[in-house]
């Protein structure tokens, strides 16, 4: 299935040069400076259960398409709320087939890709899903991934990962970080900063998070000041485990930059209960702009992951909790919205700011030009649904002519989705090999120049933005 | 003029495969489940009247074009309000004639294409249209429109139209369907349930029409309980002359989903004259949620067409009223927007809530996240100024990576143009079979699986998702 | 560096149609109704100083980039404003040097075809330019420089300019337009009329402006009669230097159309000081309406441009001042900011109203449209950041199938980097081409009306439309 220039131009001449270009990077290690893997499967290294588990139960690209069509959650053996009393399918192979005899809804998306490249080069499966082959296709898996070189540490190796970042919550302990660093292991699994549970009023249990922020910090995180302590105690401990990255994933991007006795006056306000939604959207925005202060100081990367209205289905939200495919991009500023934070910190040179979108209209609008401007300021790659060829086509087209490649940083996978890293790694490179195949063939960059840019967006940016 | 291989991609490899994938569904037959022809033209299967009559003065795309470029509505012939007193011209060979001059003004645009493959096919017309050739042009279609195998009944014979439907107001009294039924031919003509002079506040008569309303269903329409149970009944009649769909034409996409007090006090101020704009916008929006409920009960599929700022140039309403190409798109928002009848309905399995747009920032940021996610939405394809090439294009690219295909409809020609129904099929099926044939070259999907999606998007998924 | 098919597709059959297209207007003459060109140039014929004053310190594009990875402005010899005491590199050839070196951050952008094609057609430069060939670029320029060939007025000669226009405030004397008119030269340099220092109040010195309005005019322009008859005087003076547009840079497309009483009003509101937002923007929507009052009587085509934030960055501001690369664009609305200004002349075929825009998701949405319907309206080229081979493409793509080619008014400029300006008219004579040619390869245009088209969009409609 998979065919080796998959993805690159039809043009004959710009194939070759893309497949050129390609080749050369191909083979370099992944550096994965964003994502969402569980760091519990390198620390514990237990096998993956079976193939429903791996594959289709926790990635909600499938079971949201999926829902689409009118197959129930329950029958995907989507784990419910506590409590809610739903009952859901058990039997694994029966999730499996209903997966599979829907294999034809994923015809033009990206999930087909990186399913059909981890099939094939992890379990040399290369004749089509469908209903027919569904219990050979499960059967083949469930027999490979009991052994030994299909375990967490071991993919990890064979997928060349020179470094993945995980995300973790203030709250965490990062226990599965330890285990992996007194294990011995040493493939390179670093933590991320993701303060949303403690930093976002709208987040469930927000004041109870606060308290328990207190209690690992030592420090009285109902006080605006021991608050902020809180935070730079807990971003030296994630540091400790290697974290180069904070990130925040908030409604909007907006941004504020108060006075001090503003900002304590909101933060007595947010803490007190019952949070104006005015309020909450003004300390998000307070907490960036603070968030980048102690980056300054600690050389944390900040990443902001804006525009995402979570949970649009209430009833589906109610049956079956957060992250469950309805997720909605909405409309995102940016121009006013990073301003108080850019006229604070958009001018310093050692402040790394990567913001992403979900709004594809603000590339050449908003992002290209402030990215061609501002010092402080990076692009992050195509984001979520735009993880795909077209939507990384797009971003190219729409970003590079304002602010060149060099404002950009390379590629991130984002992902829970294990097996499917490879795949996203191989997609990105093919698209940017053939994006620069164009630039080549329309004799406006030499082949030299492409091969050191395409290096550069498979290997180096990342590696350099995030500080790797 | 009309080349075999137009509108695939030049790449001789890309063309081979589109050209084989089109050419088993180029014959298929036409499935119109949504458009705007007179039913009276099957009815009563009358000669159209001249060539002027037939292609220019009806076509907003074409006079829109002429008058943009300082051709008077009158010098068209394009009819005025009753008692304005404008004195048009009469002469239609005249009218053609300017047009014929103009005829540069459509390079690049979708009409040239229409009408090129209707002047070819239909009247064996090749040589290029122009000044010197419309008297040519004029009496050979003129010719031919007076022989019996060129009446609506033979020409809809002809296209291949297996169904289609057109699009009548509640207060509509469906003569001509009844007339069609009564013929005794066999051509398949259905109605479409469009109330927006009865559901939108702002439509010109808006309360006479409720009286007309009551009368039509013995109902009383001022009351709350009666002006719904009108609609059911009015839905009923409509289906009994073939309806399955309902369409919805609102400035925006707003849907609200209010109480039974609330919506009943708000009937009560939208009926009681002087409506506030608001009221307006919410009156509509409940009566989406509303036309939802009943479609619960009646199988009836939504379609919502929002968006349009109707009547942008009042000099040229006040003086031609409707219809005259002053309509504009702006921004619609949809998250927010359909936020109230999702959360009643979206999650229903039975239900089709079909979603078009004037805004194609919508398509990756808002369309293809809900269609992929909600199991009673789907999308219309790319409408109006955008059911063209390129317009189709976006449409796919935007969508495809996120919704798949099989969240989309097929195509529908949404035309009042009736001899242009077959050429916009036909681009229709070359845009599809070029953008499938892009993704076998690049290897993401077999010649098998885009024959089937093809022939999908051509044929089955229009008379699936519309319920024929 | 200069390949003869750059830009062209490269598809083989498409290229040698873009190739034939482009051949037929590759020489013809450079006509620019619209930039920013200093007519002191023209009039005193100095020599250039230096490569780093030609091509760096001035170009904003160039200094932004830099700046967004970190260069400071002072180490490229950006000029301060006046009394910030900041000291600035001295050493042209050191700033030359630092832009050499980041050569690579070009990639992928306009300015680096612009460059190598001034580079190698002005100064024989083919070698790539990088910190090892810099200080051989420096010494090849600057001997150039300084030979009579090199002259501003030898370089018009030699670029092929039929007419440029520079653009000018109310307040400029046109001392430069009267020595150039009096040297005897015959090149074509005419002015354009660009109010908005007299009707921005937001304008820095807005008050002062309109005391010096007055005295130049001899009106009171602190009454609304006498201020409107100073702008139609002004307009005369322009007029006699050639002048045939206006040009308006407002930071959204709001129009007004007051009452005579309400817009006295307004104007005492906005000429008394601390003015409030909404009233300067209604006074600047006000005042379209009023140019385009005036532009009846004495026929000067408007240009409208709008939608850009300028100066975001007030740090930068603050030491440099305008135009230092933080303008960053920002949404923008047309089809409701418009509506006054169309509803009072968008009918009329005498006038033209030429819009720009900075948000390129109203191409489609609502440029394409209202150009496609208003006689009054046309759209301009792709602009600033979309002046380049993908913003063009994107330009044509998102118009052609609504409002075709004609509703476009050709190529502009809009550049004060001269050594620019025959680069950019071939960077879109070649993409127009490549567009057009693919057009007829998939048999939607004949190469005959092709050939027509390339040579109205490379020169035709840019006379026209600006009525040159």
């Amino acid at each position: 299935m998979l065919h080796p220039d998959r993805l690159f131009p039809a043009e004959p001449t710009t194939r070759a040069v893309a497949r050129r270009l390609y080749e050369r990077v191909a083979d370099l290690p992944i550096v994965s400076p964003h994502g969402h893997t569980d760091p519990r499967w390198y620390a514990e290294n237990e096998s993956f259960a079976d193939p429903a588990t791996l594959f289709v139960v926790p990635d909600h690209y499938i079971f949201r398409m999926l829902y689409s069509q009118g197959v129930a959650l329950e029958d995907l053996g989507v784990p419910p709320r506590a409590g809610s009393g739903i009952r859901i399918e058990a039997d694994r192979r029966k999730i499996w087939r209903r997966f599979a005899e829907n294999w034809h809804l994923f015809r033009g998306t990206p999930t087909r890709m990186w399913l059909e490249h981890a099939f094939e080069t992890l379990f040399g499966l290369d004749a089509p899903l469908s209903a027919k082959t569904a219990d050979f296709y499960y059967d083949t898996i469930a027999e490979a991934l009991k052994k030994p070189e299909f375990r967490p540490r071991a993919l990890f190796e064979r997928f060349g990962i020179e470094v993945i970042a995980t995300t973790e919550s203030p709250l965490d302990d990062l226990r599965w970080h330890r285990m992996i660093r007194e294990s011995g292991w040493n493939g390179r699994v670093i933590t991320a900063y993701r303060p949303d549970p403690v930093v976002d009023p709208d987040y469930a249990g927000f004041r109870d998070n606060l308290s328990r922020f207190g209690e690992l910090t030592d420090e009285d995180t109902l006080t605006w000041s021991g608050y902020l302590a809180a935070h730079r105690k807990r971003r030296d401990y994630f540091k400790s485990f290697g974290a180069t990255s904070t990130d925040h994933g908030h409604p909007s991007a907006a941004t504020a930059d108060l006075g001090t006795a503003e900002a304590e006056a909101l933060f007595r306000r947010v803490t007190n209960g019952n949070t104006a939604p005015e309020d909450a959207e003004l300390f998000r925005g307070q907490m960036l702009t603070e968030m980048a202060r102690m980056s300054m100081d600690d050389g944390l990367v900040m990443q902001i992951h804006p525009g995402s209205v979570r949970n649009h289905n209430p009833t589906l939200f109610d049956r079956f909790g957060l992250d469950k495919g309805a997720d909605i991009p909405a409309r995102t500023d940016y121009v006013h919205a990073l301003k108080p934070l850019l006229d604070r910190f958009g001018n310093e040179r050692d402040l790394t700011i990567i913001v992403f979108t979900l709004d594809e209209t603000a590339y050449s609008r908003e992002l290209a030009p402030l990215a061609g401007h501002y010092p402080a300021l990076r692009l992050g790659p195509a984001w979520w649904f735009f993880d795909a060829p077209g939507g990384m086509r797009r971003f190219r087209d729409l970003t590079t002519e304002t602010a060149g490649f060099y404002n950009t940083v390379g590629f991130n996978d984002d992902t829970r989705a294990f097996p499917s890293i490879p795949a996203r790694h191989d997609v990105a490179r093919r698209s940017d090999c053939s994006f620069l195949a164009e630039l080549v063939v329309t004799h406006r960059l030499s082949e030299d120049e492409a091969h050191e840019t395409a290096h550069d967006l498979a290997y180096r940016l990342a590696k350099e933005a995030y500080r790797l």
